[in-house]
């Protein structure tokens, strides 16, 4: 979020999801997949999940430096390597993984349409963004989605010195009538890496339970955690129940990685990466507006509960990257100096006209 | 697990599985069923998983006082409700949960063989035991088990100061090749509400982030906390992540409730229980000698981090449960002297003789 506000420039998300296709589209990708790809990263802005916006968009790192070099495909040949009426295995082909989550998620509707359920594992795949776009797709097809990814290997399991998978997310997104939709988007450590970047960013300490330092000992330094690459999963401790949180990891690691035979628990680098998506269509189990109403009624029931000194409420999953969505759509994305840097940056490396400010 | 080991009555499985079957019987229940709710009860005490076996065997509480009163269906109709080709919806008739979540787990199982994958709700059901106990009949099918319930409100919200939901485990089984299963019991509390009982009977502080007293604040005693019944979501505190304990409950509870019109979330009553089951066929992604193989890989690539100071090992999901299994098959189920009372006390009041002293 937001450290600095005044050094913000706000920008229009449109005008962003435009000029990031355009560079996708350069950078060899056809034009489908250039707008999903630039569709994935602007989400993740609009959302608040800053981590996994445009801030990944530049010269030096990740989907532009991939592109560049040739290690991810920019026109890959997405196959099915096995399928029945409600499962899949696809292989990526090393390409944009918001592209092969993309196509993915859409088969997972497909399946589910057609026999209730959709899951789709997926191998040679590469990082895929935020995991709410694609569990959100479900949504407007009255279905419950599912997303989740492994990931590069910093997290360590309870009693371990040493990382030994990812944080791996999961993501839930369930339909919802009158109030906001459910989304539970969550990796499986206590901070998402991502948090310890913002800590270290705004020199702040860390608490304990969310990383470990070289030694593998509790630290509340921010830089010292990162250099380390010792998160801890959620639940930071074993009396704080961080089995829990290790082994909610390696479910997704086997529904990933084992069920796809892409593992990132066994590699240590931090690519190819597995995905797995499910689609679950509501009405094969109960009408969808019965459905619906109870949804509203148990989001109702969980925001009313009377808060604890000191707080003004009770929230629901999502609903504060719904907010977040809503203010940004209308008053722009704020974007640090050094994000827009890299976006011009890239517009003059592949010849797109840069016009964010 | 046992406090007081020398006051402890060692019993053997096989007869207690056949004293608790013949009550059940003599309850009312069919000899199948019987011997199902015998099964799930003996094989939570088998695995160490003592607060779910048969300390909930007795005249006074749960199943026995449930089907005494009759206001636990000892001879239910399951119906389907709904059905596709890989999901149903089942209503319990307010059965024994444990022949209901069996039954469930079966048809899961059969729509797998057909389809991939098979997900089924249940409604009107009761308490149905280990959750363990139905995700590994998945096992020896080669398929991925699932199974969820969702409970009686005990546990608040981040941020809230009163319960709204329960402990709602979710269970992951998955099978292997020489390594012992991957088996994720899990409730998605802090800590499972038995560790308070646990605590509450050996006298012992529990640790902060377990559970609120009645004025929503920290407490360390469990007979604050098992009076206050407002436990924490896993994660303990906002910034330990309580935000996705919270999260994950929720999940439970729009799967096992919302799915299938028995939300425990807006019941102030106990009963009755939405139930979710599910199973994944390997073999329709990849081989299963595969499969199982990376399973091997993985488990012991996480079972040989080296451990921090004061560990002897890094354990996987279900490893302490199967050596205990191994263990009390051999040399029989440490029970304590009330628990036999117990027992003892059905036999009498049902006519069953009792003869596991």
């Amino acid at each position: 979020m937001a450290t600095d506000l005044k050094d913000m420039t706000f920008v229009n998300h449109r005008k962003l999801t435009r000029f990031v296709g355009g560079a996708f589209e350069k950078l060899g990708a056809p034009k489908d997949d250039a707008e999903i790809g630039a569709n994935v990263l602007v989400q993740a802005d609009l959302r608040g999940v800053d981590t996994h916006g445009v801030i990944r968009f530049n010269p030096q790192a990740w989907y532009v430096k991939w592109l560049t070099e040739g290690s991810m495909t920019a026109r890959p040949k997405i196959q099915i390597i096995s399928e029945s009426s409600s499962t899949a295995l696809l292989d990526g082909d090393r390409g944009m993984g918001m592209v092969i989550g993309h196509r993915s998620m859409e088969l997972a509707i497909r399946k589910a349409k057609d026999s209730g359920i959709g899951m789709v594992a997926v191998r040679n795949s590469r990082h895929y963004g935020m995991s709410a776009y694609y569990s959100m797709m479900a949504l407007p097809h009255d279905m419950i989605g599912i997303a989740m990814t492994n990931a590069s290997r910093q997290v360590v399991p309870t009693f371990g010195r040493e990382a030994r998978f990812g944080t791996n997310p999961m993501c839930f997104a369930v339909p919802t009538d009158k109030e906001l939709p459910f989304v539970l988007d969550m990796a499986t450590t206590t901070a998402a890496a991502g948090k310890l970047e913002l800590a270290a960013r705004q020199g702040k300490p860390i608490p304990h339970g969310w990383a470990l330092n070289e030694g593998a000992k509790a630290t509340d330094d921010p830089r010292v955690a990162q250099q380390a690459r010792k998160l801890l999963p959620l639940g930071g401790s074993r009396e704080g129940g961080s089995h829990k949180g290790y082994g909610l990891a390696i479910v997704v690691e086997i529904l990933c990685g084992v069920l796809s035979g892409t593992l990132t628990a066994l590699n240590a680098d931090q690519d190819p990466r597995g995905h797995f998506f499910g689609a679950i269509r509501i009405d094969t189990f109960r009408p969808v507006d019965e459905f619906k109403r109870d949804m509203d009624r148990l989001l109702r029931e969980l925001k009313t509960t009377p808060p604890i000194e000191g707080q003004d409420r009770v929230y629901a999953a999502g609903e504060i990257e719904f907010e977040t969505a809503a203010e940004r759509r209308e008053h722009g994305i704020p974007l640090l100096p050094s994000v827009l840097k890299g976006l011009r940056d890239v517009g003059e490396r592949v010849g797109v006209p840069y016009d964010l400010e």
